[in-house]
């Protein structure tokens, strides 16, 4: 036997499902993605083709189906606890199920400035995101976005950095600042007010992006991060990631024009990629 | 010579910018891709390699960095005018030009119910578009949207279709309609309120397409198409064109549960697509 | 009525589907997405919702397996016509069927030199492509390719082009040139060796974008363009699309460096787009 | 203070570059898109703006086209070693220099049979990838290969699975097994035949995946994985991850149809995703 077989899991990807509740009054719509991965004692398909212990993987996207109808699906957290429990408790050698849920924002039409029963409109690329990772012992509930498209026009500065033979970037005071912003935040609770926090921890984002007198986006994602474990006291943990989507002042000099910070080109590569992770909690060592 | 130059065109593609506007208490964000095709006199490139008559693309490009600069930018349709008129006047040996605009949308933040002076959000895959077609005799302006992602919970059936061996599909009297809209509608004059227009032309699309009982996708396209032309009297013609974004109600028979139209998959493939073009004025003999 | 329906057409898209022949000694694999597209008497269903002449999207579908099952499926060209006719000889108010078929590439695997029985790998961004658009009257069956990515690392200049205000490309005599090639020509007859024609057309291309000294895009394109017609005499009409792919020299002088036509950067946007049609037969007042 | 930053790491992605070695008899093509992250004593940036340690992304990018120019990019490995090496060379406060890269491929066009000089046709789908990770103290070298769509039409079953009340699946003898293939495997040196290895194992991978007689993806993964520890000595571990690219079979009977495995649908979501790791070494208890 050449090797041995160190990790494995599998699982089903891209279950898509649309729940409509029907009020009296109104409808509500919800549309998510799942994707599910299971680890535990599968070792003996992988090993001698035994599928004894194999769930199919279209069985799971039919526990999704099925746990999508008896399931209020009000948030995604709840729903995936109850879809990792449900591998857990169905099946006694899974040790571990890892749910993944996307949600694709729909939001209510208004027509005449009142709010439409049944229409919708699709939201943008922002999406909600939610990993319920549950082994027999553990619960981590893990939200975030991803996708959420942020400019500020001004109060963006980058200057001060190393000089050296392989620099060419000039400094400036005052550039477009531009991202594409993933976040996702592990609570230390198993229960909590999973929309209410997702709203706060988002609109805290936007604020602190939207004011903040950024030096890099390095600072402006830690005032973000900081900001966002200040608002929401049941996150324990917020990593960011801010892709630097440039816009380059363009150069007008050879047709005989000035350029006062007006123009721009937006480019989608090569991209500047900052990331960190913040913990509630203070670290004299670190944190000055 | 084994064939003939028959037809010819060629310019620059994804030239994209960014404009600023800084008044002193707001910026303004504008953010567009600009695709140019010329026609003219340009055939001895192609068949001779005699480039004295090419207007290079990387010329195209600087020519909509130096306007972009020049011109206000408050909406595509001038832009794209002021783009096209540019070629014939600069270069007698262009018959032709084609200027198609599309902008990324960005909105506002409000940060505490306020408008933010100058941090924006990204807008969802709607894209307003515009296409400006000039030669020295005619102006023809098309306007229009992209990506309009619409989905309505009721108030749609469809039934009453050809029953043949090859039909399988089940009559149905109330099914999920989405659809990812497209639009384009041609104005019959030079001049218009390029933005009220716009905002008219979508707020009727969208307040048809809500308040319409559906009796096919068909149906609701002439119901938006012929609301549009009424609402807004400068537009001569439109053109709509509406996948059919198949929600599937998911069979839960096999596991003992009831679907009393709740559940649904949203699948990408196969889909319908429906188109229809509507022009201003009666006709007995088609419309009726 | 505010408006008359000017156009109007529906259909099928994204239909897909894989057929496996089993011969004795090895299997062959073909894959394609297939789209309908109807006209004919449908007025009825836009205007009043009356769906009676309706061919149902989803019974397309159903048809597109059916001949699927029937049809050898050796090339597109048959298929698409075997499609086409079926509409218009099933549905009496079609007047107009146009069917597009895109070809997903797999080639055979081969093991040690010898090819497999059965396996196969996805082959590249190129799709061989066909569209046949049918009446009661006309068949016009056109073939193509899209996705085809070529580069050559000498032999194209570009110099010789207008030089004014806007100009600041610098010429060269030496770029690289590369490219996304679409090709679609349309056919003299509704018979031929489509697949024999296929091959060589494509073959054509390649040897005359190798081999020919660019003076621009636009020449090597009618260069090939011109080949093609003349390799392939059932073909009246070919149409080029070939997208310009900058690879940009990187400027290393800030590092104290040469770059002696070595190192470039390949950018997305903007991009050059340059179209050419070239019919079969001489005109010397546009040819010269 | 309310939180601790606890990880943090920036760079650039999506450097893209062509590079063209001109032997005179006939031209190397090499495209890699190069991505960077650091880890270091960049706190600072993040915590109080201050950017005096900070290397600019922009460059990092210049310094992947100095060492472009340098080195002779005859593989990715050694490439990503130099690239690593530098930033950890030139900037005491880096701790860790994570380098990741792509190669586009690119073969060389033959015609009339004969290899071309200097003409070439892009690649597929599939890529070359290498993550070098170097600190201080260690050297880790990842390969691998992203992409590889693969099928196989016979020779694939999949049975014996739980059956419960949420399983509907049939069981099959005989279906079409498609994946999209990534591997990556980590070298147990720091100095290997890196071009030669990775041929090795691709083919390795290839033939089994053709000549298995599968009971299930998993399955096929680990004999594949552990025949390419077998075939390739300096391969320490190697992770396989196989997406289910399901082709369904189509149901022909409402047609009166019979439908022998030979007509299918393709379908991109939902899929099974199966990965798995094999270590080189026995283990009876995992491994039996």
């Amino acid at each position: 036997m050449p090797g041995t077989l160190t990790h494995n899991a599998y699982g089903k990807s891209q279950v898509r499902l649309t729940k409509v509740i029907r009020h009296p009054d109104r409808h509500e719509l919800k549309e998510l993605d799942v994707a599910i991965q299971l680890e535990g004692d599968f070792e003996a398909s992988y090993l001698r083709g035994d599928n004894s212990r194999v769930v199919a993987t279209d069985t799971m996207k039919n526990i999704v189906y099925v746990l999508a109808r008896k399931e209020p699906l009000t948030d995604l957290e709840s729903f995936g606890k109850a879809l990792g429990g449900h591998f857990l408790g169905q099946y006694v050698h899974v040790r571990a199920a890892v749910v993944r849920l996307t949600e694709q924002p729909w939001q209510r039409l208004s027509v005449a400035g009142v709010e439409h029963p049944h229409a919708f409109i699709g939201g943008g690329p922002e999406k909600r995101t939610c990993t319920v990772s549950l082994t027999r012992d553990q619960q981590q509930i893990e939200s975030g976005l991803e996708g959420l498209l942020l400019l500020k026009t001004t109060n963006s500065a980058f200057r001060g950095y190393i000089q050296d033979q392989y620099t060419t970037l000039p400094e400036t005071d005052d550039r477009l600042l531009a991202t594409e912003l993933t976040a996702s935040w592990q609570y230390g609770t198993n229960e909590a007010d999973w929309n209410g926090c997702h709203a706060l921890i988002r609109r805290t984002l936007l604020e602190v992006f939207a004011g903040h007198r950024s030096q890099s986006v390095q600072q402006t994602l830690y005032a973000m991060a900081a900001a966002a474990l200040e608002a929401c006291l049941a996150v324990e943990e917020i990593t960011l990631t801010m892709p630097n989507k440039h816009r380059l002042l363009v150069n007008l000099r050879p047709f005989g024009l000035d350029n006062a910070n007006e123009l721009f080109v937006p480019i989608d590569e090569p991209y500047g990629l900052i990331t960190g992770t913040v913990r509630r909690g203070g670290s004299d060592s670190v944190g000055e």
